[in-house]
């Protein structure tokens, strides 16, 4: 039984390989003008998966170019009508269809109050993608799927292209080379042990760092598709107080790369234990994933900052599985549409 | 019964009038000084209750000045050692005792950075009251409930009269004076139909705009004293995906005051009861109010951008109640303590 989320799924590697080779110039060119044109300060504006993109874009702009990035509030600009202050912002709108309306205001007011802007959009002629100064394009192919996948994965790469190229790479850097086939081993190797969530009502999802926008996606997907109450927390957040409601055999999602966020994970994953959580493990580090009721073993040797492109696959089959399990459709979760109109 | 969380909620209305009397002169003086130093950008490092009062201030500082904030990620600091041009932007660190390690270390970098900085703490003489070049106190006594309350209100107005200082306010507006009595009231009403949540194991809060922040701090203290699962969306970000998971009997915390966001939580309330979930109301619209099968009635005639002060207080008094119905101690939650030692 194969679905339109389960067949978009598994286009991501030709998708990852198609940006690598025909987007670069578009990304350079981009990062060219928004370079003359400077900025100090990022504002994003998106909505739902596309959200969790611009937090993952929050984490590059700041910690690879050093630049302070703001998650804009739509409903500063759309309900509550404010003027800003934009000069040297650059203001970056991130929507699939590019014809989310509050995104869409967001940097069509940006642009009016003085911002250099960006739209990233999977279609070529869509309203956001006329409007902003730059535009890039995700070259996902068309998504049918209510749920999306291979648009999210598609802004990450784009994104961090982006960066790397505002910071001044002339190049896709080597390593980016190798997501093809990593992606393609991901899919082929899938999860072992999912079944026994059948019948979960909740389940929290913690990350620290860059992966922080793989626990939301994650939370988001769930939500979607499979109805289960899903939250994302900071391994840092969830320390601050949520940690209390988990206790014995509250299912916990810990999303561990190597990198400098893993000794934070490691420690979590130590205190959930003792807690007695069940845990589901996705990550490179064997100690970890050895602890877990459910896991799924990922590549070593991809760094931090790009591994939440890779990431980002699991928590999909994770998803479209555990959908599927309980006889739902994830391609068109009830009372959703594709493009979802909010002000 | 009457613990400690059940005092500190009740000392809240001497706590805002202690503010408005005493505490003005300091954050007009704190005003004049970040005004002098000049400012284009905020960002804002906080966790836990204090990351709510934060998100409050963001629509503060957007809506009422015109100036882009940030909420900061504290491991762009701490675990990724980034080096940020912050020349011109404003970081304030938000933490009630003054000692949360990565709010500290966010201050200090950004001290050392170029920025301006102010912190706000409710132990005078805290390590973070130090190190900042502006300090505000937070006057709101000792707390020694880990489920911060007192503190949390004391925030949000101290955040308030902040801004608008920054907006050339000489004195409290008028419309802030009538704080400690609707605290009063609003004590004194309480709740109608709590108990049919003792067995809830899930919930989600509503809000939108400046009220987005009282629905996160709801969220926050239900899973801290009653361990509900529960979970925070603006209206529009849950139209987005999760608005998939709430079918029938799901119980859902709409938080609508009037104002600027009225129309949206409305237009939600309407389609969440169409999906026949169950309606959870804080409101001054009695429309609203007549949908819900538990209430509370807010004083009208609240400034939206003043109400989330008053509309944390029904939160609380939910939170404690909960606990106290499912035989918990909100004083004392499982595995936290008061000070939360994270980097």
């Amino acid at each position: 039984m194969t679905g339109r989320m389960y067949e978009e799924i598994r286009q991501q590697p030709d998708v990852l390989a198609e940006i690598l080779h025909e987007g670069w110039g578009s990304v350079h060119a981009a990062a060219r003008n928004l370079r003359n044109r400077g900025f100090r300060f990022v504002m994003i504006a998106a909505r739902g998966t596309s959200d969790n993109a611009a937090l993952y874009a929050k984490y590059l702009f700041e910690i690879r170019l050093g630049v302070p990035t703001a998650l804009a509030s739509p409903s500063t600009f759309t309900l509550y009508g404010r003027t800003m202050d934009l000069e040297n912002v650059l203001v970056i709108g991130i929507s699939q269809s590019g014809e989310s309306k509050d995104v869409l205001e967001v940097v069509r007011k940006a642009r009016e109050l003085g911002a250099t802007t960006l739209s990233v959009t999977n279609e070529e002629a869509s309203s956001l993608a006329q409007i902003a100064n730059s535009h890039l394009w995700l070259r996902a192919g068309s998504e049918r799927s209510v749920a999306a996948t291979k648009t999210y994965t598609a802004e990450l790469l784009t994104l961090y292209l982006l960066v790397a190229a505002l910071g001044g790479a002339e190049q896709p850097e080597p390593v980016t080379a190798r997501l093809p086939d990593q992606a393609r081993q991901i899919l082929e190797a899938g999860w072992e042990g999912v079944s026994r969530y059948r019948y979960a009502e909740y389940m929290t999802i913690v990350s620290r760092g860059y992966n922080l926008a793989t626990a939301k996606e994650a939370a988001l997907k769930l939500m979607e598709t499979t109805y289960v109450v899903a939250e994302a927390f900071s391994a840092a957040d969830l320390r601050h107080g949520p940690i209390a409601m988990i206790g014995r055999d509250f299912p916990v999602i810990a999303i561990a790369s190597s990198g400098k966020a893993q000794p934070s994970m490691s420690s979590l994953v130590e205190n959930l234990g003792d807690r007695g959580a069940e845990l589901v493990v996705i990550s490179d580090d064997s100690t970890m994933l050895d602890k877990a009721s459910a896991k799924f073993a990922m590549p070593d040797s991809l760094p931090e900052e790009l591994s939440p492109v890779l990431y980002a696959i699991p928590i999909q089959l994770l998803a479209e599985n555990l959908a599927r399990l309980k006889g739902l459709s994830p391609d068109a979760p009830r009372g959703l549409s594709k493009v979802t109109e909010t002000w």
